[in-house]
Formats: structure tokens, C-alpha cells, sequence
């Protein structure tokens, strides 16, 4: 028996088969589909939905790829031939809100944004902020482990979560972590599935770590540095100075000329590397100032911005990266991750990588925790073989710094060819043997974060 | 062949056999000893010894007991007839120091509180401060998710890993993890590995996660209360007014007599509990006023320490709790943690406890985060029969609320028992099967934290 029938049969019009719905599973938005076509998305609205899906998925051996919003940056949603696409998208519910024990249960499907907006009633938030907060998932943020611009100071989904609702492969539930702050019974398995990019299961249900809202205002400033180097040497004093911004982000002169382009500003000087630096919290306006003399120290050219929407402005000009980069083409964003101290030494591995390749290698950093985005921009669908070979070059690099392949976005298909240089051959394995303890037939997301008979 | 020769062979006088030295491995902190006596217990000093030691175990299939400064409360560090004692105790340096990255190398043996003193010269502190910290090891508060005093504000264990270097049960060397903030490359081993009790490898490196220390003065109040209920009440409250203590310690009637008695104080108020409260950093005396007023508004009769030498003799009482208990009889010290608000009803239950069974229960809870110790005290080395069934009760209360068996402690011998009742027997057996992957042979600490042929 084939899956499309039974699917249709048990779920009727839940199942998707229209040809634009099954041509758009196909990709996130990394710029990589997968080849060939699903053969249905099925819409969960409910946690049994999951569990039927699943088990008709372990009777047909059939593959399924668990999506989300489809904003991954790694091809980890990306649905291909003869696989079942199991959207989580519909399952928004926010089922319980807990100010005074500072936690949320939901459903995965609810958006970041739209959870924080309604959490801000009770005077909390859920703190991981990727930049796509407004178009992605929760589940997908646990699914990835996602980071964002306020990570530095109030960490990531792994400091965030208390527990995971897992459906398996084969459509049992389990319910993983707990609701007390404290609780060390067994194996951390809730840690285990953030970050597993749907390969152990189905996340149909989370329990949230909350924060307080943060009282005071907040206070933003620009810096201008003659040079990337000169600014991540800058951002590094700042945290080895004690003192913790909310968001410290830094543009290369690549970065910048193109935003301005965009944004239609006045051109950056040559060469000129922008930090951004947003404080908050009581002290908000005196760390500015500490920070700001530290800047200036470093050779910064500074600007503090007089009021919140003057310092929306500022960080407007680092949130529209992501759009001034689509203008120049298609592009493959990287991710690395290094020590802080590690940064200006990463920097100057990308120039390195850019003269020797001949490239142009916009870059964008989470200056606050060393996490990396350089941006490769090429023509058409399909990434070059001289980008793949720069691109491992810059795995190679942070790698050696002491660093990770991938900070926020995940291995996907994109970086799993990569996977076991940093993890150890003997690592890679045993990571490949615990997948299977969840999914012995291997019908979770296959291909994705382990290659295939790698 | 059998092991002891081997060991001898390869690792001369690293291995000990003083009948002494066997006798003391039988046994942790918990005051519950294993069933026979070890067959030698190496004291490794190289990362080489550890991997020696494994081999030879794997070689001639038998079970090892991983120990560090073994003052665990669970059992879970006690080895039996035919066991190898793998003693990490001797691996104690500090491999690296980095202030900038607040980030430090160490071996798994170094006692905590050696740490921190090392650590104070470079400005940064490591947060996890089990109140074991001067006589426990780096190494056991990682196998053992170790918490504290301080973690409602500064986190536990789990918050303070970045990587971790661990050795299986074959011998081969991992390194999991990472020297960046940010990273997911593949599977969260790390996670997976903190709380893991000796059952999945051993720690022999660690790369944590450090803070700097805290600027300011600190201060201390106590708050005294007409009986528990209204204490946890009160706590609750500060709490949910969003204020954060840096230590919220809760003492019931029984835990203050108790201690009052110990120390030649004189005898509180027959019913009245204490609450403990330190605050610390740059708002430190505003807080504490704060908290001050919510306590007094909950019933509280405050006392505000004017200096720092008065706090300490104030959070000396609740420090001098473990001896208190121990000048008492055998104790059991339990580790149920609820969600914060639940924390009266948790008292409602130990009160029902006590009722049921004709027991008093002293009781002190880190009320920051939800995490009870409440000490059964009996005579001899037995825990007697209705003592576990009290216990027993209490674990099912503490998970009806919403809690967990352990909050900190773990489960070792002690609450296997009761491990499949929070877990489900479904995520039991997958937990089971991922420590097998680990450990094929299951050699690793048999018996501990899984029940054998449950
Ligand atoms: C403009 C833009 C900015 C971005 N900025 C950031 C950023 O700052 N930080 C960052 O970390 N990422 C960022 N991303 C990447 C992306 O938004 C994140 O990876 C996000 O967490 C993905 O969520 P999603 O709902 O879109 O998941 P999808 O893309 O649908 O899926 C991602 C992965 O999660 C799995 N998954 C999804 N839902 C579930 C579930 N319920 N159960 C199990 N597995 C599931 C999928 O199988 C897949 O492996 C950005 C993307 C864009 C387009
Ligand atoms: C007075 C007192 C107060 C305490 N207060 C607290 C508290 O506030 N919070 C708290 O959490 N605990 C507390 N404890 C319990 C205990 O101190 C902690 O569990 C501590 O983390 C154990 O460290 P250890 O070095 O003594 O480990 P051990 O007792 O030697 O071992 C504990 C477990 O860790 C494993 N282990 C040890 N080292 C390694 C290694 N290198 N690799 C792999 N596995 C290893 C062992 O196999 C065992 O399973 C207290 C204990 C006492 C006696």
C-alpha cells in the first residue's frame, strides 16, 4: 500500500496535493529545493493528526520532512520526491500562560512574533529573537535551535525551553522535561531535540522558559570604523570590558554599501565597518556611555541615537541585510560561529578567502557571542563550485579558530557534507546511532543533517 | 583474563587496593552503600589512564563506577563486588583561563570551590555553587546537573557547559561541543551527556561557561514566618513581583529548630519558617527593600543585615542545615522541585505526608526555583520500609503538581525505582537504548539510574 491513499482515506481534506502547494515544499528560503516533487502536505491541526500521519508514514516506509514556516536557511524543510511534507504551521495554539511561574505551553505552530505579542500582556516574553521572528515558527526555532540579535545577553532557544512534546516516527508520544526550573531525572532529552532539524520527531507541543519584560528604556548607537578589523577588535573590548549590550551587530564595508544602496543613503567611506550597539534595562543609558567611550577608544566615529525611533532607524539599516543581499542575487548565507577574542582573526580569514577566491564576501556578525554571517552572491539556482570551495575554506577556518560550522541555522542538506570534520568520524556515528534509537526505519527528514552512506 | 591483573599490569600504582580505600568507594553522601566491594579503584591522572582503564573494562567486560569527590546523595557514584572504581578525582588543573571568551578549560577533578577561588584573580566566577562546592568536583556537578543556591539568577549546570570531552566505554575519546557561544552542529551531545551520572562515559575535560563577577555589595535578610505555608506564599510573591534574588532560601519549623538547636541559638517560634534573601549587583540595597516590603506585606517580620559579615552569619543557618540533620540520625535528603507558584501546595502535601505516616519531615526548598529537600531522618544504615513508602508518595505529588523526582541530586540508586513513573515507560525504554548506544556492554555504572530489568 502506498501513503497517498491511506493519508487521503484517515485525513481527507487535511491532505494537500495541489501541484503549487507540493512545488512550494519543496524549498525554504536558503535558495536550495529539493529534486522532485512530495507527495502530499498533509496540514496537522491536531497533536492525533501528528500520531495518524506517522504511523500510516512507519506502515509505508515512507519519508517525511516536518515543516514548519519554510524560513530555514540550511534546506532542512526542503520536501522531495515521493516524501510526505507534515506542516506544523496550522497548530498555533497558545495553550496556557504562566506569569508568576514564568512559562508558556504551545503549539509549534504559532509564529515568534505573534506569541510575543500576545505574551506582552501578561508583562513577559519568550526571549530567542531570530530575525525572522515575524515569518517563523516556534517549532521551528526549537527544530533548529535558533539564535538571533538579542542572544548575547538573553540567550537561545536551548536556555529557553523546559519541555518538548514529541511525537515519533512511528506515532508514539512522549512527553520530554518537565515545568519546574530545576529537574535533572534521566537524559536531557529536551535538549536533544533542539537543534535536530526534524530528525527525531515531531515537536507538537513546548514548554516555554519566560522573561520578565524589561523595564527602562533602551538606548542605541552606531559606530564607524575605518576597517572590519578595527571594529571587531572594538566590539571584542566591549565584552572583555564586563559591560553586556542587548545587541552588538557588526556590517563589513560590503554589508554596508549594499544596504545603503538599497535604503538609497548617502554611500559609507571606502572601506568603513559599522557596529550597532542597542542597551537596555535600568542602566540602559549609563552602559551606552561606557560603551560608547570604548568605541571611540578603538578609533569609532560614534552616533547615539536621542530617542527609540531615531534607534530604530540605526538598527533598520542592519535589518534590511537580508533584502540588500537578495538584490545582488542568490544568495547562500554562512553562519560560522568562533570565540569572541576569535573574531578580527575571523575576519581576516575572510579576506584572505576572498582574494585567493576572487570574491566579494558581504559579511554580517552577531558581534556579541562571535557568531558570523558571511554572504556568498551568485547568479541563478544552483551554487557555483568555486563558492562550495570558498564556502569550505571558511568552514575550515572557523573550525580551526576553535569554532562551529554553523552558529543559528542548522546543518540541513547545505553543510552535511561538513558535518563529520568537525564532529569526528567517531562522533558523527554515534550522533547517527541515537537518531536511530528515535527513528529506527530512518523516515524522519532523511538525507538531511547526515549524509547519506557518508 | 580477569581485570585486576591487567589494571596492575598497565597501570601499577594508579591502582589501589587498600581494603580501606575499597570500603570508602562502596559508599557516597546519601548514606546508602553498595552490596560487596569494588575490585580496585584507579586513581587515573592522565586522560591516557582513563582510556587504559576502559579498555581493559571493555576487554573483560567489567562494570565501572566513575567517581569523583563522592559526595553525591543519590548512590549513584557507589561501586559493588567486581566493580572498577575509576577515581578522576587526581585530574584537578585548569587547562586555560579566558577571560575575554569568559570561558575556562579544566579536568574533571578539580573541586568546585578551587575553581572559583583560582578563577577570582581573572575577574570571573563558574555559577553552579552546589552547597557541596568545597568538597565536590567540576566533573561529578557536570554528571550530576549539579544546582545551588545561587541558580535561580545564575543557572545550573546545564547553562554553564560549552563542550565537554568525554571517553566511552571503549576507550575512544569524544569532544563534544564547542569554545563558541552559539553552536548546532548537529545533536546537542553536551546536554545529553550533563546529568548523565556516569552512565554514558567519563568526563575527563570541560569547556564552562563563565561570568564575570558580580559588581556591587551584596545584601542579606531574613524574614520570619507564622508557619511554612505563608513562607512559600511570600516567596512566591517575590517571585511574581519580578524581582530577582540572588539566593531565596525557604526553612520550615522543623529545619530551624533544628538548626537552632545545632548552633546553641536560641529556639525559634513553635511553627515559624525563615526565609533567607541575598541580594547582589548594582541594585542590590533597592531590592532588598523591595523584597523587604513584599515580605512584611505577606506576614513577614524582617531583620536586614547591616553588613556583609552579618549576612553571612545569617545565611549560616541555612548553610548548617546538612549537619543539623545529620546530628539527628540517618537522613535522606529528598529533591522534588515544582513550578514556583505550586510550592505551597507542595508544602500542603509534606504536611499531609507527615500526618499520614507519623513523621516529621524537615524541610529547607531553594524557593527561588521551586526545589524542595525534604529530609526523612531515621536510625541505622536502612532506609526503613515506610520511610520509602512517605518517600514514595512524595515523588507522586511532586509530579502531579507539576515537578519532577529530582531537581538536582539525580537519581542514582535511590529514585531509579521511580524513574519510568515520571518518564513513561516508552521514554524510559528510549532513554535505555540511547545510554546503550553509548555503552553497548553496559558496563558504564550497571544498575544506576536505570533500574536493571525494570
Ligand atoms: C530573513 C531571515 C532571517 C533569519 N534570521 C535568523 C536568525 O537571526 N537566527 C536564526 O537562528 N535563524 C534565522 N533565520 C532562519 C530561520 O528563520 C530559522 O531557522 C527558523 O527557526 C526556522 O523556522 P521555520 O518555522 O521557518 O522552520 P522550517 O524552515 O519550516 O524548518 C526548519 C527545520 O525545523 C524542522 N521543523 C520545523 N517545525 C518542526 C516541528 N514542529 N517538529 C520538528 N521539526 C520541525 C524542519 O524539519 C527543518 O528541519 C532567518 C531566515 C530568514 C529568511
Ligand atoms: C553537604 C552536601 C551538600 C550538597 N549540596 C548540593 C547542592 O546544593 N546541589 C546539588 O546539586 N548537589 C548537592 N550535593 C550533592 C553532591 O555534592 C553533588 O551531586 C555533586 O555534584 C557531586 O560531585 P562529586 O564530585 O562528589 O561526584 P560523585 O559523588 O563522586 O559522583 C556523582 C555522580 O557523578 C558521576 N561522576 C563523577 N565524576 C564523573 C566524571 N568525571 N565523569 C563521569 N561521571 C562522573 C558518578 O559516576 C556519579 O554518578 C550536596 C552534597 C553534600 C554532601
Amino acid at each position: 500500500m502506498t501513503a497517498l491513499p491511506l493519508l487521503q482515506e484517515e485525513l481527507g481534506p487535511l491532505v494537500d496535493v495541489r501541484p503549487e502547494a507540493l512545488e512550494e515544499a519543496r524549498a525554504d528560503r536558503s535558495g536550495h529545493a529539493a529534486v522532485g516533487r512530495p507527495l502530499a502536505v498533509v496540514h496537522a491541526e491536531t497533536v492525533d493528526h501528528v500520531q495518524r500521519t506517522m504511523r500510516i508514514a512507519t506502515a509505508t516506509r515512507t519519508p517525511v520532512v516536518v515543516r514548519g514556516a519554510g524560513t530555514g536557511l540550511a534546506g532542512a524543510a526542503n520536501a522531495g520526491e515521493g516524501e510526505i511534507v507534515l506542516s506544523t504551521r496550522r497548530m498555533d495554539a497558545i495553550l496556557e500562560v504562566r506569569p508568576d511561574d514564568l512559562l508558556a505551553v504551545v503549539e509549534p505552530g504559532i509564529l515568534n512574533a505573534d506569541l510575543n505579542d500576545r505574551l506582552a500582556a501578561s508583562g513577559v516574553w519568550w526571549a530567542p529573537d531570530p530575525a525572522s521572528r515575524d515569518i517563523s515558527t516556534v517549532g521551528g526555532n526549537i527544530a533548529t535551535g535558533a539564535g538571533g540579535l538579542l542572544c548575547a545577553k538573553y540567550g537561545v532557544v536551548r536556555d529557553a525551553v523546559l519541555g518538548v512534546d514529541l511525537v515519533l516516527a512511528d506515532g508514539r508520544l512522549l512527553h520530554l522535561g518537565h515545568r519546574s526550573v530545576k529537574g535533572v531525572t534521566g537524559l536531557d532529552l529536551t535538549s536533544l531535540v533542539i537543534g535536530s532539524e526534524g530528525t527525531l520527531g515531531v515537536v507538537v507541543g513546548a514548554t516555554l522558559k519566560l522573561r520578565r519584560l524589561v523595564a527602562g528604556d533602551v538606548c542605541t548607537l552606531t559606530a564607524t570604523f575605518p576597517d572590519v578589523r578595527a571594529a571587531a577588535a572594538a566590539s571584542a573590548a566591549v565584552t572583555a570590558a564586563g559591560v553586556q549590550p542587548a545587541i552588538m551587530e557588526l556590517m563589513d564595508a560590503a554589508s554596508l554599501a549594499a544596504v545603503h544602496a538599497l535604503l538609497d543613503l548617502p554611500a559609507p567611506a571606502p572601506g568603513a565597518a559599522q557596529l550597532t550597539v542597542r542597551t537596555d534595562g535600568p542602566a540602559a543609558a549609563a552602559e551606552a556611555e561606557t560603551i560608547a567611550g570604548i568605541l571611540r577608544d578603538h578609533g569609532g566615529l560614534t552616533t547615539l541615537a536621542r530617542d527609540r525611533e531615531e534607534g530604530e532607524r540605526l538598527l533598520a539599516i542592519r535589518r534590511s541585510m537580508h533584502a540588500a543581499m537578495a538584490s545582488l542575487g542568490t544568495t547562500l548565507i554562512e553562519d560560522v560561529s568562533v570565540p569572541r577574542s576569535a573574531m578580527p582573526a575571523m575576519f581576516d580569514e575572510i579576506a584572505r578567502i576572498e582574494r585567493d577566491f576572487g570574491l566579494t564576501i558581504p559579511t554580517v556578525a552577531h558581534a556579541g557571542d562571535g557568531n558570523l554571517h558571511p554572504n556568498f552572491i551568485f547568479e541563478g539556482p544552483e551554487t557555483p563550485t568555486h563558492v562550495w570551495a570558498a564556502a569550505d575554506e571558511l568552514f575550515r577556518s572557523a573550525i580551526r579558530l576553535g569554532g562551529t560550522l554553523t552558529g543559528e541555522h542548522g546543518i540541513g542538506v547545505l553543510k552535511r557534507r561538513w558535518l563529520a570534520d568537525e564532529l569526528g568520524d567517531d562522533q558523527w556515528r554515534l550522533q547517527r546511532q541515537i537518531a536511530g534509537v528515535f527513528d529506527p526505519l530512518g523516515i524522519l527528514n532523511p538525507g538531511k543533517v547526515f549524509e547519506p552512506d557518508a
